[in-house]
């Protein structure tokens, strides 16, 4: 392409946007799957499916780990497979802000196009809109995704009973520490990096033991506001103990420095999964077993019936204290 | 909610997103066909489906005959409509700048759930991501849809042959207008009211003649743009004729005050039919006969193959011209 940055005139549907599409566009994701990309693409679905949306608005669009081209993807990806579902169809619409280079652009839909493509999605259909300098932040990206339901998949927080237990697949926090050191130049010993990621292949593995009851990543809000939502869903008071989350030094050093709690920073490939008591060893296992999930550990339990529900944390030197969802703003655009 | 504008808080993932969702977008959509509005939404799919995604960052966000709201229900439930599927389901992203007032996204969720509970599709799954003042103009709505096709529909610019008919459903360049009017402080002596408008009805009622080939909806670029994507992808020269193009003649004053083409103008509620020759009269009436195609025209038709496609009018003089895609930027965040 000669021009070397996006133009009002590449979204106003004529020839600049026809030349972006296959110039830009089609490269990247053009032969996903073998699926033509179309304004309405089709597809036959043959059971109990899965549709869910997210938009990606986060700042800085490349940070360690990832960039908003693999956010866009595993977001999307992520909420259909904790639903239970195979993530089969994605949808990519973006909204650029004039100037934007169309270097970074190609870089980032290829960045979707790959994770989604490892994952087993096809992105089928798109869009694309401009708009004028200091009406976006360079680019906000919203996926869409539609997935395969297994026959027989009974998943979510109406089945949560009380001792079941509560395990997360992985340290927490990563996701959101990782893009704040980012924007603020924080350094660590060690790099902290974004654990975004793919989760379809892990809840796969974890889906075969027969024992999920319940399944939800700790995305904005982190750990806290998930399991505060998913006791308030079940009417049940959730325990948690301080000292089995998994959290990485760096992470706990970075909320000491900024005086943030771990529990309530975003993760993108992580995990909650509220398996059976009976089967939790084997639970465990199948979550360690995937390279995603080497970290993983139970963390506590589901303790009793509350109808407004209740997570109680057990901290390090003994107490108790319930946990309420995120108050107030946190980070925006962490996501 | 006692706050009237949106804040970053809103979209942090915790109590006041969860506040924003109980009191502003449930009430809009929560009903919406009895589907619970979730994270991830389930259905069951029976065949062949439809999938679409749109992105809108129209400004204004109101204008005469609609609001970003019904532009987002209507332009996700026509793409589905031309490409044969009936629209079952929506998603909404929506991207919300911060000290947006509360007051008009209510308005513009409720008039997006309005358009789609009267075309018969639900909005059954969302998203809502705030963006610090300045890295936003208002609010940008993104929409996905899935529809399902009926058995045995084949349309497509693969099906389009020589000798075919080109049918508008109605007057050209409403919407561009109208938004443009609206943005210039134009005025003319009768009010220009957007043609925005969901068309699966006026489809479903023209394909029951059996005679459909293909139909697009010429949205950004208008009806030349539109009509040279299909020459081109059909390998056909199609040949229109001016004076049979309908206008309104307030768009027409308006084009000629300000040096544009109402070929070129958007719309958002007309669809561009093509169908075989010997059912001209039986599509035509099929058209006529629902209220949003009253003003429809046989406006030319498929005279010959050509491998990169051609789209010549006949203009009032009766001279030919060729008719390009639009170039530049014409009329930015029109939709």
């Amino acid at each position: 392409m000669k021009r070397d940055k996006i133009t009002l005139a590449h979204g106003s549907g004529g020839k600049l946007s026809q030349r972006l599409i296959e110039e830009v566009i089609y490269p990247a994701f053009g032969s996903n799957g073998g699926h033509e990309l179309l304004d309405a693409a089709s597809f036959t679905a043959w059971g109990k499916m899965a549709f869910t949306t997210d938009s990606f608005v986060i700042s800085p669009l490349f940070f360690s780990g990832g960039d908003i081209g693999k956010l866009a993807a595993c977001g999307t990806i992520n909420d259909l497979a904790v639903s239970g579902a195979e993530p089969l169809f994605l949808s990519v619409g973006l909204i650029i802000e004039e100037g934007f280079e169309i270097s970074k652009l190609q870089k980032i839909l290829q960045s979707l196009a790959n994770t989604a493509e490892t994952a087993g999605a096809a992105v089928v259909t798109g869009d694309t809109k401009v708009v004028e300098r200091g009406n976006a932040d360079k680019l906000y990206i919203n996926t869409a995704g539609i997935g395969l339901i297994s026959p027989g998949t009974q998943l979510g927080p109406a089945n949560i009973e009380v001792g079941d237990v509560i395990i997360v697949s992985g340290t927490m926090g990563d996701h959101g520490m990782a893009v704040l050191s980012c924007r603020e130049g924080l350094s660590f010993e060690t790099v902290l990096t974004s654990d975004c990621a793919a989760l379809n292949g892990l809840v796969e593995a974890v889906s075969r033991t027969g024992s999920i009851v319940c399944m939800r990543d700790p995305t904005r809000g982190g750990l806290a506001t998930t399991l505060c939502e998913l006791a308030e869903q079940s009417g049940t008071v959730m325990e948690i103990i301080e000292d089995q989350v998994p959290v990485k030094p760096a992470v706990t050093l970075g909320c000491a420095m900024l005086g943030m709690d771990p529990l309530y920073l975003a993760n993108e490939g992580k995990v909650i999964i509220i398996a059976k008591n009976q089967s939790k060893e084997k639970v465990l296992t199948a979550v360690k077993g995937h390279p995603l999930g080497s970290d993983a550990q139970i963390i506590g339990k589901v303790t009793g019936r509350d109808q407004g529900g209740a997570v109680l944390l057990e901290t390090t030197v003994g107490a108790k204290r319930l946990l309420r969802r995120l108050e107030g703003e946190h980070l925006p655009r962490i996501c």
